[in-house]
This record gives C-alpha cells, sequence and structure tokens, in this order.
C-alpha cells in the first residue's frame, strides 16, 4: 500500500539489502531501514521495528538468506534458525516461516543456494501477500450487501493494528476496508486508540490516512455509543489466535465491542488468515494470555512543541497497573470468520466445513 | 479525606480566603490555591481547577461570599451570581448552589450578611458530604455482603473519579469502598485509566493511594477480561444524570463496563446523589451528549525525565478524532442505584418507592 503516495510492501529485498520499515518510528517518523546481517533481522523482530505475526515471519524468512549471503556453511543457517525462532518465541508464523527455510535449503551446497534462500523469502511473503488479498475480496462481499441497502458511507468499526503493516500488504481486517475503497464504495473507519500501546492511532489511522481512507481516531471507551446511535455499519478486528471452536483471541479490548455490537446488533466480523487457527485449544481458558510491561501504560510517547520524541510518565508515582494484552471473544459474539477461503460461521462447524 | 497523611476537603474558608485544591495540577503536584475575589472562584470553576458536580456547587457558594466579602452591595452580589452560574452553564447544582446563597441573603442589610453567606456556603458543603456518607454507609452492606460470602479481599472496579476530588469529601462510588476499608474489609480496586482525560488514574487512583487503599489502574480495555477471569467481584460507578426510567448517564465508556459486567453476572452499581436525578427525562436519546476538543484525545500531558510537566501530540499529524464525554447505560444492565436515602433498582418504580 502506499505511504506519501508512493507503494511499498513491508519487507522487500534490494542491493543485497533487506529493506523494511521501522515501526518503532511511527507515525511521527517513517524511516526505511535497512538489514545487512542475520543479526539485524533478529534485533528488528526483537525491538518491534517489525511486528504483526505475518510480518515477524517474513523477516524471520528473510533473515536466514541474509545469514546464508554472510556465511554458507549450514552449521551458520542451523544457529541463525535457532536464534530467529528465539528472537520471539510465541509467534506460531515465526517458527513456521524458518522451518520452511531451512527445509528448503537442507543439502543444497551448490552457489545457487543464496537464490533459492531468497526466492523461497519471497515465496512465504508473496503467499502471505495473496492470503491478505483472498481475505479482501471475501471480506468486500459484507461491505458491498451494507452499501447496497444503506446507499450511504459505509461506517466500520475496528481495533488494534491488523493491517498492511502487521503484513507483508493489505493486512487482514483493512483488507476487506481497501478492497472497498478501490472499488468505490464510501468507506469510513472508526479507529479505536487501542490503550496502551495504541497502535490503533498509531498505525491503522497512519495506514488510512496514507490510503486517503476517511478515518477518525476514538478513545477505546467510545464505540459503545456509537454503536447505540447507529453510526457503526460494522466492526472487523484481526486476531492473534482463533480456537477451533470459533472463540477469538484478540487485542485487550476487542471483547467489549463485540459485546457492544451483540447489544446494537451491529455485525462483528474477524479477519484471519487460516495459519492462526489453532486447531488443538478449543477452551478459552488454555490460552496464556500475555502480561507485559506496566511502564507501557504509564509512560506515553509523543511529540513535543519542538518536534521531538519524548516520553512522559502519565499515572502518580506511587500508581500500581497491570498490562494484559489479549482479551477473548466468545464465538457466540463473532458473526463471521472472514478467511482466506471464504466467510464461515464462528464455531468449530463452521470452521471444519471450510477446512476439512 | 487524606493526602500526604493530612486530612483535607476539597474547599474550606480560612483567614479570609476559600482555599481549593488545585485539580489541574494532579496527580503530578500537590498544590493548594487561594481564591481571594469572586472572580477567582468563577475562573477556578472554568479552568477546572475545582470540578464535579458537588464542589463546582460548593465553590459557587463560596463564590459568593467572596463577594460578599470585596462589596456588600446587593447590586454586586447580583451581577456574580449571574457571572457564576455562566461559568459552566451544564453543572445542574452550580446554579442549585447559587439560587440558594441568593435566597438566604435576599433584604439582608446587617453588618451580618458575610458571616450568613459564610456559614451558608459551609451549610451547603456539609449538607453534601453527609449525602456522600450516607452513600457510603449504604453501599458499604453491598461490599459487606460479599465480603462474608468470600472471606477473602473485595475486588471493586470503578471507572473515571466519582471520588472525594469531585465532592466535598468522601466521594460518590468511592465512598463505600473508604467505609469497607475503615471497617476493616480488605478492598482492592481495579481503577479504570479512563481516556481521555484519564481522570481514573489522575484522580481515582491518587486519591486512593493518599488513603492507602490497593488499587491497580488499567487500561479502559481489561475489565472485560478480568470479569471473565472472576477477577471483579463488583462494579461501581458514578453518574452524571439518573434517568426517572433509570437509565444512567456517566463518563464515557461506562456502558462498555456495565455490559461485561452483565455477561459475566458481575454486580454493576451506580453511587449517586439523589439530586444528580433527572426526572424531566426518560428516554435515553433526549440527553445531550457533550462533544469536547478533539486535542484531548491527540495530547497527553505527562511529567518528563526532568520532572518538569510536558504536553505531548501522540496521534499521527494527519488524523482526525472524536471526543464524546458521556455514555448512557441501559437501566437494564443496572443492578442497583446506591443513594443518600438507601438502594434501589435503576427503575421507574425503584426510584419512585425511594423518592415519593
Amino acid at each position: 500500500m502506499r505511504i506519501e503516495g508512493k507503494e511499498y510492501r513491508t519487507i522487500w529485498f534490494e542491493n543485497n539489502v533487506v529493506k523494511i520499515i521501522d515501526q518503532t518510528k511511527l507515525p511521527h517518523q517513517f524511516v526505511i531501514k535497512e538489514l545487512k546481517t542475520v543479526n539485524d533481522a533478529i534485533n528488528a523482530i526483537k525491538v518491534m521495528e517489525v511486528r504483526g505475526a505475518p510480518l515477524i515471519g517474513g523477516t524471520a524468512a528473510y533473515g536466514l538468506a541474509l545469514a546464508v549471503q554472510e556465511n554458507n556453511d549450514p552449521e551458520f543457517s542451523k544457529k541463525s534458525a535457532k536464534e530467529l525462532i528465539q528472537s520471539r518465541p510465541t509467534a506460531i508464523n515465526l517458527k513456521w516461516a524458518v522451518d520452511r527455510m531451512m527445509k528448503k535449503l537442507a543439502g543444497i551446497n551448490s552457489n545457487k543456494i543464496l537464490d533459492i534462500a531468497l526466492n523461497e523469502a519471497k515465496e512465504i511473503c508473496d503467499e502471505d501477500e495473496k492470503f491478505c488479498e483472498n481475505i479482501g475480496t471475501n471480506g468486500l462481499k459484507v461491505i458491498e450487501e451494507i452499501y447496497k441497502k444503506k446507499k450511504d458511507t459505509v461506517n466500520i468499526l475496528t481495533h488494534c493494528n491488523a493491517g498492511w503493516l502487521a503484513t507483508i500488504n493489505w493486512g487482514t481486517a483493512t483488507s476487506p476496508i481497501y478492497h472497498a475503497h478501490k472499488k468505490g464504495i464510501p468507506v469510513h473507519v472508526w479507529v479505536d486508540e487501542t490503550r496502551p500501546r495504541n497502535q490503533g492511532a498509531n498505525l491503522t489511522s497512519y495506514e488510512l490516512n496514507e490510503e486517503e481512507i476517511s478515518n477518525t481516531i476514538i478513545a477505546d471507551n467510545t464505540g459503545g455509543i456509537l454503536m447505540q446511535r447507529g453510526e457503526v455499519d460494522m466492526c472487523i478486528v484481526g486476531t492473534d489466535r482463533t480456537l477451533s471452536n470459533g472463540d477469538v483471541c484478540n487485542k485487550i479490548g476487542t471483547y467489549l465491542k463485540a459485546l457492544a455490537a451483540h447489544d446494537n446488533n451491529v455485525p462483528f466480523y474477524v479477519a484471519l488468515p487460516s495459519s492462526t487457527i489453532d486447531w488443538e485449544i478449543n477452551n478459552a481458558k488454555d490460552i496464556p494470555i500475555e502480561e507485559r510491561n506496566s511502564e507501557e501504560l504509564s509512560h506515553v510517547e509523543g511529540i513535543d512543541e519542538n518536534n521531538q520524541l519524548k516520553k512522559v510518565l502519565i499515572y502518580p508515582k506511587k500508581s500500581n497497573a497491570k498490562n494484559l494484552a489479549f482479551d477473548v471473544t466468545p464465538a457466540k459474539y463473532v458473526t463471521g470468520l472472514i478467511t482466506e477461503k471464504g466467510i464461515c460461521e464462528a464455531s468449530t462447524q463452521g470452521l471444519k466445513e471450510l477446512f476439512k
């Protein structure tokens, strides 16, 4: 998608280096960063210059190609693979991408090994882009239906960033929105700020601005009254993990929006590539919920009157804070799952039918 | 209640001046400010050095006493009364307190007029304190019931600041909590940060800290999963306006917590003095919802590494934001209304029985 009028993917290879958009600098600065070594890639994942499961996977794949470029001894690749997997142990796509790369490279000793590694990394990214594109064309149908009835701007609420910046391109929750916009359907997006890390404001609103899609940031508290007033036609969010029974684990606060949507008869959709379905767990209580540093709550970063990045403490010095990163939305509050293969009911049955 | 170990009310008269706690400086600085003239009082209300309907009423009453102290010409009092009422036109208690003062002072020409004015202002504050105390003893019963069953720390979630800093003393939603704590019942409070103005973090957590009541600030997104996990035993919030049918208008985001409480069988109480009941309106759609400056969302104030107050822009420069200040929680999601006269059902019937 576009930034400052130019088309990008979130990661690409050019002149012997891997290039990424440094997402820790957004939205205040747009910086393209070069990764020259596998260690650069590991670090980019660790410090969250890249984030979002699909993009982390893509970065790990290119990271392994960089390892091959540095040193084509298979032992070095093995060591690098291990380190890459450990850079953020909980991301499913990370291990999957590294394993796929290692399988492809196994036993290859020719001077073609770098080309093969780079091709496979690009292939992994291309596939993710295609998945997200399909999510877009499938979700587009829902937006089209609403537009046909309403014949006026379709108001869509989203939470956090399940946008193209979290993937290689298109995003998951945003992909139907981008497809609708490209088709000329007037859309307006309510963007939940998404405390504590504000990825809604920092990333989703940022990327929608750059694609010139009308959007308005709201406090996470605001979605309820907007739905009561009929100012939300549908919700679309992403997910970190979808259980085999259709329960959806996503960024903290998603559950509250699903409740409000249910209470006001607003359709609530979850967009996901099938790679995030967890076929093993079917009880939400078994999902480990990440608890992060409370400083993400008590301190906020922004730019001051001199355009300088500044971090400030916003809480009383004596106060404690608790920072849970995810919550679980029971399947009964989810209108449908928008996947690369089509839309299905959020249930064991619905998922089984689509992914036999 | 206490700040830095010393007992305070939010407003008092001492050495010919009215003293207030400058709430724009909290939680980072504790500053007592002197109001010497009626204009000082008007300004304190306007710039929100004092806030919360009961405290605004008390400040207006003392403001009129200051007017009398400056100039005991009845014309000056009349002019001052008008200006006070206009300082924040929507606060119901403001006009009520000024009218009561003017009625008391009407026709008095003796040199006792200042004493009478000061006594009446103190009386208004004393009455509010008594109302809040009664809300506390009534709400205490609910906490006691939970404690009897659970025999362990009672976890209470609150939203925004309906604390003593919004009243003269005790607060509304916090009063049952303070009473339980004083009685030795172990309580822990989950404090919703309450974006965009963060009054939960800035004021509620601050005042609970100063009373040494265990509390934890959470993002507004977090209450849902805490309730799913059984980590919330009850919710208590305040209200800006309660409709005669029991619907509750309160700080934006209250509705989402009420939905989560309902979904998880957590009791959801609203604490209020009967003065905030709106006997005229019985349709939530007729309540005007204040929309405030979007800068309250896009800019955040805190202290930097040099302990200096600093305001930073946290949103992308191109982004728009919408800042609705209140939402409405339908009566069906409210377990009960805790008032100075007792606890009643949130319904026309319930309110009528208690306030015939």
